[in-house]
């Protein structure tokens, strides 16, 4: 996709093999800028700090990272292990892993190095093309949602799921480029996203597309989709467990109940390597418990709503900070992927992918 | 209540009758600040910039800025015009100023002052009054929605409707209040409220009591009942419709929502003046839409989850504010007053205040 009318990616291996180029997103949407990553330790700080996140930008990522670690002289395993142990929740990351390790293994480890940079740069072009497909077949389920007689569609979204989470397209903004793209008028309700403010990455993403958005706080969302102001609601996910149950960003769950009592179709947009067949069911997803100083800080506005002090939690304060929640499968009209789309079900999601069954 | 165990109301009238202090609570918590309101224009200013919030402590503080308008020699109605307009919600504000302008038009102008003063002065008194009572009511509904087995009641609120919201003892954490001085031990789930982050009211009352407490994002909150953690999710109200739908701070909804989907029962503390029985349901509530400036800032957090920035959203960027939102009665399970509960519906409010129909 574009920055400033340029086509990029979000990852960008150097063309000597010895680093990747990604975009520092806690500086956005204040400041863009670049970081150069040429370590293990690097990558997996890279992705513990959010500096890149988003399910498959994570999982191709990491893929950099073994291959990065192979040339540091790290053990393959190790390298594995590092970054495995960064985020729990997403599944890409496990998936992107066990597919080096898959490819790496039987070779020598005089050839490990080479193969390990072909094959993330594999994964990254095989998510981009993935999600470009993703996009298409997610366009004609959002066309279809939109109400008779409107002539603008109304997408919710919560945290950001655009190209900045993958490499490039995205996964729940995806369709919602290609219905630009196709002349549908499309408008974004963007979700701020607490406590790390997501939504103002995907508030800037769709800024540099010409796509028109409103921000609200997470709390304003029952409310929209209960005033009939919304048509779909689209969202991307971390894992998505065999029986259709998806683990996204935490506040997915309650945007998913106030879309079901609106009556309004709540999709969850995500490529293959999201679905985790090995998973039976949402409660047996890991949970990430981030950091409780993500939430100690707010700021403080003085009544003309200007900013007056950045202001802290009592510090006895306990904080309790998930970073994601399961939204059952029964509140899902339908997962999309690069294949397609299915019923959230375990039924639906083997129909989909049958020899993906564990 | 107390502020460093001394204590205190929110609204304070001076001793001459010409002023009252009020806590400024956009200083909260990070600064504790008394702001003394002279004149009818200040106290306009303090409740429409937030210096003073909570349906009940809106109510009283207008009642003050009559008489202090009225000491200015403005006339009765284009005080209560003034102050009318401050805050489209909350019905305590027409509430208080119906009562003065019905408690002083028949009086000669002369008298009007000192009659006004007293009859504020009454409100703020029977405000306390109602409150406590409404804490007792509230109380043993809060005990017998303790699972059992669990020594520890865990009780979720939204927003601040503690005393701070309040002229004493709060609505919705009045309850808390009470049962924590009967020996129940009680924890609280606090959420953040964006946008204004009211939560943080919320952490610094219950802090100034000792009451364990946890903060969460908004967005936690469904996650949080889904895994069984809540016993009971309680909230105040700015207006109650004659049919039992609620208007309360944006977010209430989806909380009552994820409690409904836990089977955790929701209940609504309101003392009667928030009952507009001349509102037949929620959707003929007006909404306040609030500057969208309230969203446009937000922290970046680094790496290390430090703050390196005030960040600011796309210059043009929409936002989209609303206020308040509608809690359908159906999703309620009582509502608490100082009279004592009832469900959530025309004849449960009916019952307990049988003279107040319409």
């Amino acid at each position: 996709m574009n920055i400033n009318g340029k086509p990029t990616r979000t990852i960008l291996p150097s063309s000597d093999g010895q680093a990747v180029d990604i975009i520092d997103q806690t500086q956005l949407p204040h400041r863009l800028a670049f970081l150069r990553l040429r370590t293990l330790a690097e990558t997996a700080h890279a992705i513990a700090s959010m500096q890149v996140r988003g399910a498959p930008l994570i999982g191709a990522t990491a893929a950099f990272g073994v291959a990065l670690a192979l040339r540091e002289g790290v053990a393959l395993e190790a390298a594995c292990q590092t970054l495995a142990a960064t985020r729990p929740t997403a599944v890409n990351l496990a998936w992107a892993l066990a597919r080096m390790q898959a490819h790496l293994q039987a070779l020598p480890p005089a050839a490990q190095g080479e193969a390990a940079w072909q094959e993330a740069v594999r994964i990254a072009d095989e998510d981009a093309a993935q999600n470009r497909r993703l996009g298409e077949h997610g366009a004609a389920l959002l066309n279809e949602a939109r109400r008779p007689g409107k002539a603008r569609l109304d997408v919710m979204t919560h945290c950001n799921a655009g190209w900045l989470a993958t490499v490039d397209y995205g996964t729940a903004l995806s369709p919602v480029y290609v219905a630009h793209e196709a002349g549908l008028r499309v408008h974004v309700w963007v979700s701020e996203t607490r406590p790390r403010n997501q939504g103002l990455l995907t508030a800037w993403e769709l800024e540099q597309h010409g796509i028109p958005y409103t921000v609200i706080a997470d709390n304003a969302a029952g409310l929209l989709l209960q005033r009939g102001e919304v048509d779909a609601v689209i969202v991307g996910a971390d894992r998505i467990a065999a029986n259709g149950d998806v683990a996204n960003k935490v506040g997915t769950y309650l945007k998913a109940l106030a879309a079901q009592a609106a009556g309004v179709p709540f999709f969850v947009a995500a490529p293959r390597s999201t679905i985790d067949f090995a998973c039976p069911a949402g409660s047996a997803i890991p949970i990430e418990e981030r950091h409780g100083d993500e939430l100690r800080l707010c700021l403080g506005l003085d009544g003309a709503q200007q900013l007056a002090s950045v202001r802290q939690l009592p510090s006895a304060s306990a904080v309790a900070n998930p970073a994601f929640d399961v939204t059952p499968a029964a509140l899902v009209r339908a997962i999309v992927t690069e294949r397609g789309h299915c019923p959230a079900s375990g039924e639906g999601l083997a129909a989909l992918y049958p020899k993906s069954r564990p």
